[in-house]
């Protein structure tokens, strides 16, 4: 008999016990006919990553304890799950249970708590000791530790945390204890790059464990949050192989004949933002039971973006586009709003919004002529929302917010108006990153492309204002998208553009928080997020 | 030289460095004028609390440090603010330092980082290692403390601390150390009670130490979070005084003479909600440098309070109240918005919204006519939301969102409606509880009340379609509030009343969960607010 481990890549849904459970059956049959000897999930398999207040809840921890011991897999399995407080701690554990045929037991509970960033399991979770080995399941010897467990021992965390799993497991390993593999289940979030810098800390763990260190991740969004999957296998001599991203599987890997095996469907031969903000998309509607989505189209490239990642999300018959011409909107943005509607094969609807514009205009004229100008601009795209907001409450269906992060960040947008919708699948990512998705996207169907040559090359305007442009109050954005990215991923300020510019995207940027409060999620592609939650002392709140 | 301590009970503005640093001069110089021999500031007061995601930038921490080492005092004074990191931690301390004429230097850094509920130090700060004692500050020897640290030892936390820094204190005072009075450094946040709690906490810690406990509490509101104030001392007889709360001011304890004095103006001689939502709107606007609110008044209880608070909180004339009746609006409800708006003195505006919403109607007929009910019934939510914010951009004023917590967690009002708005003053009120403060209202000034008899006795009712009542859609008020009020503070199901009833409405306040994820910041006065970020597999996002 070989020595053949199954990772289970489990897109779980959070707070459905018996549908993430039903998933990790399904996956541990196809492990076994596949001749595998024992498997292993993800991070709390059981409850979905991350569970958040639903820890709170007692009878929710134990719901998830007694789920995965009933578990009925044909191989033993490693689960995670959230474990009741143990007898000294008033908090839950992030834990690992062993379920076998003889029954479950508690393997180990995870060490390092993150606290930061996206993380915030100080909240939730009380430590867990010391590592785990679990012995003889499927006939190995298995070290086993949870997500942020392995990565202190690469330095890639900014926590002051007292421990390093691996160097501990190494050291038993040098007693003499007898380790064959580490595994670690993890739920690691997506950024940019982040693939190769987790393939760096596991080929860093497995060269100190001498043995081979097996990470098992998350796929799937959730909320804000998505997961590339890619759970791999590091070598001890440094190589590393990964499982395709994006996708739920198996990934089998033979310890003896170092081989491994993908059971699932390959990785999305395409961009890697466009598989992000789709599966973001996609799981967000699914895990929430919608399959429809209302968005604006301008005739801008946000918005055509936009459509052509939910008709890739959720199919172009599953996405109404609605056209919403003003006095201010030029021939070419009607054009070019039908022309991606078109390529897409999406519903396309026009609904003009001149008269209720006329009309609203009218009913606040006293208002409107002695007051600022930007409460006559932010009409229209208030108007527009009612529209889309209409449209979306009729069909049971969501509003998608179609605004990027280059203009959230500056406040360039509407409350209420364009930032208006329960997903933003464009949020996090800077105006110049969203040109880049479109020409990924235009190059997956060169003979049918979704954004045409005048969305791509005409200037950036909000048609707000008769003949506006984004310049016109912003910098360029090659330039305003290089400040915001060493502001927001780095700290510093860009010492590539001059210091008052700078500054004064840095002020604005700051001071637009209190609309951010109310942006939908978006699904996190960035190093780095806007900050949590604090607003600028004697910022304005206006518009 | 009598022992006499000043407690500075100040209201911060979060990174306002230098605002925060003249507050606390000028409560100083009050301090020494009345003969204290050295004063104590709030937690982090230098940087207001909590200056979250601000901590991430060591700039900033820096500032602080800068800013209180060279604060001008005229006696020795305490100060808490965030500190760089120790040598070998990366995070910084939320610390406290002595300022005298000696200079600057580090007393002690909090041992116990809340991360829970509305906290979440851990985020942020590394802890402490050992509790903190300063000598011969104005000939006194204080023990130091900082907020959390004083609240495990009375068994009010949830946390697994692994220390009690009161009971460190009390063993080193039997070891024959010298220690006259211990000081806590607090921004302790408001609920409904809370002051009772903390009074309790100081009682119990002032017995176990055997000398005087003293704590200084930040006042005002920030965001979301609302302070009280009510810094006190306890006495070792386990009597304890307070100082009033919602106000800035400097309460001198004198040591030997066991007395105590106010340096500010008296509590507010009103209803105790009534001051918290007070301050929170009127410290949301002032730090946010805006000074005029607009809202939506329906003749309804929800907007006539909010109406009376603004009205309190910024003055009559700085509050613009908009009656906008639509084909549904009942003739009381017109004469009872105006009745409000004529007793308060604010500014009134009526602006029917019909013409649009008949426009608006016929721009969706076809939708409309095939579609979900709701689509309709929230078009005139979101005309209203058009309006009130057009009003608000024109003047550069804010708009108040009007809703209440009970309506909150049923999603009974409509997103980019009702719920638009950057501040929402009875957000954490249940609707019952939004009677009562009606009353209470009234009661200040019973020859012209401001809420008539008529909003407080009529059938709630949201006026979107024909002789539409709350209670056609939802279980009464008394009922829906008490099965809200244990599940939500209590994390029980109520037994008041039948399972079904109870089941319905649990599920229903967790399907609603994406809507409040877009609601703006609401002062927080209940125990618990609503659970943070997570979603209910398979709820509805429509509507």
């Amino acid at each position: 008999m070989g020595r053949t481990i199954a990772l289970l890549q489990l897109d779980p849904t959070v707070g459905d016990l018996l549908g993430n459970v039903q998933r990790l059956e399904h996956l541990a049959r196809i492990a076994h006919s596949e001749g595998a000897q024992c498997a292993v999930s993800t991070e709390l398999a059981i409850s979905g990553y991350p569970p958040r207040d639903l820890l709170l809840r007692p009878d929710f921890v134990q719901s998830c304890l007694e789920s995965a011991s009933q578990l009925n897999s044909p191989i033993p399995i490693l689960l995670g799950t959230p474990l009741p407080p143990s007898a000294d701690r008033r908090l839950p554990g992030n834990g690992v249970i062993r379920r076998d045929e003889a029954g479950a037991r508690e393997v180990v509970r995870k060490q390092l708590l993150p606290t930061y960033d996206v993380f915030d399991e100080a909240r939730y979770f009380a430590p867990g000791r010391s590592s785990g080995l679990t012995r003889g399941i499927g006939g190995m010897e298995l070290g086993v530790t949870v997500c942020e467990d392995a990565w202190q021992h690469s330095g890639h965390t900014p926590a002051d945390y007292e421990c390093d799993p691996i160097a501990q497991m190494a050291e038993w390993g040098r007693q003499g204890m007898k380790i064959d593999a580490t595994v670690n289940l993890s739920a690691s979030p997506y950024h940019l790059h982040k693939s190769q810098l987790r393939s760096d800390m596991a080929a860093k763990a497995a060269q100190t464990l001498g043995h081979p260190f097996i990470l098992v991740n998350q796929v799937g969004g959730n909320d804000d949050l998505i997961f590339d999957g890619r759970s791999l296998v590091a070598w001890p001599d440094g190589s590393v192989e990964l499982a395709p991203g994006w996708k739920e599987g198996v990934l089998l890997v033979d310890l003896d004949s170092r081989s491994t095996k993908w059971i699932g469907e390959p990785e999305p031969d395409c961009d890697e933002l466009l598989s992000a903000v789709s599966i973001g998309l996609a799981d967000y509607c699914q895990k929430s039971g919608l399959d429809k989505v209302v968005l604006g189209l301008s005739g801008g490239i946000d918005s055509a973006v936009c459509a052509a990642v939910a008709a890739r999300a959720l199919g172009p018959k599953n996405v109404i586009g609605i056209s919403m011409p003003s006095r201010h909107s030029s021939q070419h943005s009607k054009d070019d709003a039908q022309a991606t509607a078109s390529a897409l094969g999406i519903e396309y609807q026009v609904r003009p919004i001149d008269e209720m514009h006329e009309l609203a205009d009218k009913s606040l004229s006293d208002e409107l002529e002695t007051g600022h100008a930007v409460a006559a601009e932010n009409l229209q795209s208030r108007l527009r929302a009612l529209f889309v907001m209409g449209v979306a409450n009729a069909r049971g269906a969501m509003a998608l917010a179609t605004g990027n992060k280059s203009e959230l960040a500056m406040g360039y947008c509407t409350l209420y108006g364009d930032m208006a919708g329960g997903y933003a699948p464009l949020g996090d990512l800077l105006k110049t990153e969203v040109y880049a998705l479109a020409h990924a996207i235009n190059s997956l169907s060169p003979e049918n492309p979704p954004i045409n040559r005048s969305t791509l090359e005409k200037p950036p305007s909000a048609e707000l204002a008769p003949n506006q442009k984004d310049e016109d109050n912003l910098p360029p954005y090659e330039v305003l998208d290089t400040i915001l990215e060493a502001w927001i991923e780095d700290g510093v300020k860009s010492s590539e553009h001059d210091a008052q510019t700078v500054d004064w995207v840095i002020k604005r940027l700051h001071a637009n928080e209190h609309k951010r409060w109310q942006m939908p999620p978006a699904p996190r592609v960035s190093r780095r997020a806007f900050g949590q939650g604090w607003r600028q002392a004697l910022a304005s709140r206006s518009a």
